[in-house]
């Protein structure tokens, strides 16, 4: 066997088949990712291989930023303005310790895929891996759209703000047929919920000019929303993702949402129980948004976000100082909102992801309390789903435990399957990643007499996680 | 291979020859389960597959109902009144689906084993299956007590309410002879714990009446709990066994006690500790009748039971609406239990299951700190134990992570193994599943060094889980 | 295959190849255990058997007692003053139900390693295995410094009282070059912790004594830690050890402190609140402390300890009573501390242990939020760690996991690994155990293309986490 080899990660015969004739040639459908709409219509070429994996002067990387300062490397090497390649340099250096770590696979699979680079990434092949990634980084394929189509992506659905314009996804539709994919907005609404952040007032200010309606209390602020939705929709929008780093279940009456609110907007100061009556009452009416106008909502929660104030004050958001959160009852106040939600029939279609693998076996058993829509109706299948594995848990060893835990918990054969949840054009290879695990999880059953050796029924079910349920589940439609 | 072959779930030449020689005949002891003593006893013959396997008109499979609301399948077709065929239909769609889940490789082992049909179950061959299982129904053999003869089952153990009067068990002792098996009685004695319930009052009126004690307050009632536990032995009773979905312990005075008891019976408002209290005060008095009468206890806990009210006030309880417990301190809880019971040395055996795997390792080690009863003397072997994999964890998986966890916190050479915790006479082939796993876990530790390559010495052990020791540590005796 | 063959725990060509050729012959760093230093300055003989495994009369191996007691074994046969050969015939006859526990492991491997014998350890061979090991335990070649050598240690660290004069230290610091290792002490300042106790006032004069420190206020009882930290580093020491069985982050003022100490010392009551206090501002001295002097410091944490007060009562500490902890928000309290102190850059270099492997994710990635020591200097490399798998968690599964929570979010290639973390002579053999491991999961990894197929490469990551690491990390020196 060599690195990242033909059978990476296929431990058997079956799982081999099933990844080369049924899941590997899929389109890519990627429901959620944080790639820029503008960076997609402009179609820039990037400068160097430091630029698009560590650092580009904005942003940059924070998987890799973290792991470079466990390794000992200078902030000035991270998200510094120290030489492109020293940062490269200081990378391989990285990867060197990083063995097990799902970044070194990512790496090896860019470096192979994308570059056609296949030794292992060290220190002493820095250099040549430096140039010739720049040489091709330089070419007309190596630009936003034409990643994307090397990649087979048929749909992206960036992260927006609800008070954004949509400017540069209105663009893109109209080149949708040219590009062979669909850039969709989604609607991720984090300053509506940031109560207490000095910027509230302005911002609620914003989504009311944006909106064309006067917020002057809660109920305003959702018919606000509500035409956000739709807005949204009209460019294809079909899902809405919620950042829920801690969650403590607190509905209380509309005066008094009111009552918090105000205190919002004026900037006074909020109790803890406060934040958690507003957080309610808004999440609880997106929820019977997103049901009126049938998108699908991802929760991401259990997340420590800015756990270094340090970092945070010098770098900011997004750094590297985040991780998996720590709220041992959050599985049972998200299943508090949801017993509350089902009452009223108003949850919509649901993928939950928690950071903390803890929860998983919980939300995934939980789910399975509010299936169908009402009892009497035939409803949408697999209405709630337990979201990939995400993040720190975007590892074969955590991929493939989602698998199992969705699959022992409900049903796996309406899975939607993977997203990159990525700010970089180089990440779709993910995708390969989790096919491979999914197909090994599938070609194990065969082997172990759990699941009929036919490879049609076997390798249909691979193609539908791959991408016909995402399809289907979501309702994207097709580039025309 | 192919789906359940010989060799299914069994991956090295030891466990082969384990599962083979040593495990797969032993009898069955079944020392939880929800079988109706009843329908033992009239031993009536089934309608048809939908009526054995998705819902006879009064009760029926929630782990399929559950499956089924995921796949979109209405209402009228899982717990309403459907018609019969499309039932099995609809199911045989819903599998397809659910590849990965038990209830596909349950569904596909009741089918070869019971019926003789080895393909895999799909709407296709939904009509097939119907008509083959249908002609095996309408015969002798497929009733309740040749069922429980053709799986060599030993010894079943119902679950029934202290105020039964056992008259079904009663019956079958006269019959247990000719029938080759015993049916004892094991008290569940949920309604007592329910304080509050507006039926409570009349229930312990029901528990005064039939144990003749007159019960005016909590010693009473102990006292009446006594007398029951005394009638449950006479018939052969050994096991008591308790839901306790969520736990807080909560020691009181025992007038303290006897107040919230009071309050129980007038049916007046009980705060969340009253219930603790009276909880508490309960469970640690039936700990020291169980002591007593040398029986063994079961705590199933951590449970979220109708999780979806909609779904509990159209269907009712155990309908498909509960799910794992989400109570963090579950262990703590039941560790300030054990530590406080310990110190009257009142721990009688026990057998602790979580529904939340997350409780596992804390409960495995937790329980070592009290074997010995009192230290001085020779005691029971393995006094306390680590439940096997339960409901939602009751895969291949789950199986494995018990066994490894009761292996590495203590002796797995005593453990009692297996039950079904079904209420389906066709359940007995998870049996042969539980005892797969175990001799796939036992056979991989001899791959790998960590056992003795001795078959005897291994085989011995795979049978002792399997029938052995549960024989030993409840003492049922046999029959005669 | 047979038990414990050269192949025991290796799955692949090259797990073996990287044991064999580059771990197994790697000296031992053991960075953390429970030796005596009087007994290894003094040498002596062990009297037979029952006196090294079981019970010495003043203590013995709990790991045993514990699943003595779960056979039902009588306690005069387990810390009682029982017939010696009797007692390890009982033991022996509790191994033969053991099978998966990591106990059953290490004593076969203690045979085989230690007294060459390889027969599977049971009831009936006791008696060999008796004559043959007290044959062995006569020689001169297995006493205490011997059995070090043979098993080539560098380096142990034991685990010392900050007012320990540390004298069997010293003496042995003179015989270093002589003995081919060194004999450092660690701090592991429990009793200062326990302000609770009645004995606290004696014990913080003790410090102030050995100091020479007058102790009136929790700045004083710092300055006395102080020259403890001195002292001992001027011995060798680089490590500190606390076991935080529960944690509770509490800041307070220092003046609120100063009352608190000043309770303790009076031995007033004090609230759960008031004993928190004193521990967040107590280990966060000693972060201090531990960061000035270059120390790197230990939490093991989330024990239940005691659990069994009976069996306290009557035996005492450590006797087979303790277990993993239930504390559900143990990993965000620790995150709490974590985050304060590095808001002052006072993070010292941390291994991290929970007994719960519950916690071990959010570990794990939490600590990825604090490296680099401020931001823009090149910072210690992996300077935290998530400690190798503790305790019950001492087994394949749990080294495993570790070693995967370990690689999947930090740098596997800077982890310093295994220590024995014991009581007794004989169970170096656990370093064998650990590295077997280590590399089965390393060619694993190059099995599934995961990592280099170069054995260069991989082996010297097998050697650098077997010794190289702890070598550098600690900075221990060698012996001259």
């Amino acid at each position: 066997m060599t690195l990242i080899d033909d059978n990476f990660l296929l431990t058997n015969e079956w799982s081999k088949k099933l990844f080369n004739d049924y899941a590997k040639d899929m389109p890519i459908i990627d429901y959620h990712c944080h790639l820029s709409p503008k960076e997609i219509y402009e179609n820039k070429h990037y400068q160097n291989l430091a630029r698009v994996w560590i650092n580009d002067g904005t942003a940059g990387d924070h998987y890799k930023w973290r792991l470079m300062r466990a390794n000992g490397i200078p902030e000035s090497l991270i998200t510094g303005d120290g030489d492109d390649y020293k940062k490269v340099e200081a990378f391989a250096e990285t990867m060197e310790k990083a063995i097990g770590n799902p970044l070194y696979e990512w790496t090896q699979l860019e470096l192979k895929r994308y570059f056609g680079y296949d030794k292992p990434f060290t220190k002493k092949n820095a250099k040549e891996v430096w140039e010739k990634a720049n040489a091709l980084l330089s070419q007309d394929d190596f630009r936003p759209r034409q990643l994307l189509q090397k990649m087979n992506v048929k749909v992206v659905c960036t992260t927006d703000d609800p008070a954004s314009d949509l400017k540069y996804h209105k663009l893109l539709k109209q080149e949708e047929h040219e590009n062979g994919f669909k850039v969709l907005p989604a609607m991720r609404p984090d300053k509506a919920f940031n109560i207490q952040s000095d910027k509230f007032a302005d911002y609620i200010q914003e989504l009311a000019n944006i909106s064309e309606i006067e917020i002057k209390d809660f109920s305003t602020l959702i018919k606000a929303f509500d035409q956000r939705y739709e807005y949204f929709s009209s460019l294809g929008a079909k899902l809405s993702d919620h950042g829920i780093n801690t969650f403590h279940f607190a509905p209380a009456s509309l005066s008094d949402v009111d009552a918090v609110f105000s205190k919002g907007l004026n900037n006074d100061e909020l109790t803890a129980h406060d934040v958690d009556v507003y957080l309610t009452a808004l999440i609880e009416a997106l929820m019977r948004i997103n049901k009126k106008y049938n998108w699908t909502m991802q929760f991401h929660g259990n997340v420590i976000r800015n756990g270094n104030k340090q970092l945070f004050n010098q770098i900011g958001a997004d750094c590297g100082g985040d991780s998996i959160g720590t709220q041992a009852d959050f599985a049972q106040e998200i299943m508090k909102l949801l017993q509350h939600m089902q009452a009223e029939n108003n949850i919509p279609k649901l993928i939950l992801y928690s950071l903390n693998p803890n929860d998983w076996m919980q939300l995934a058993s939980g789910m399975g309390d509010f299936y169908g829509d009402g009892i009497d109706e035939h409803a949408t299948k697999q209405k709630l789903q337990l979201g990939c594995a995400w993040w720190f848990n975007d590892t074969r060893r955590g991929m493939n435990l989602q698998l199992q835990m969705m699959a022992e918990n409900s049903l796996l054969g309406n899975f939607v399957g993977m997203l990159t949840d990525s700010r970089s054009f180089l990440s779709y290879t993910r995708h390969e990643y989790f096919r491979r695990v999914l197909c090994n999880y599938l070609g194990s059953l065969i082997e172990n007499g759990q699941a009929p050796a036919d490879i049609e029924v076997m390798g249909k079910m691979a193609a539908d996680i791959s991408y016909n349920n995402a399809h289907e589940y979501f309702q994207f439609g097709d580039v025309e």
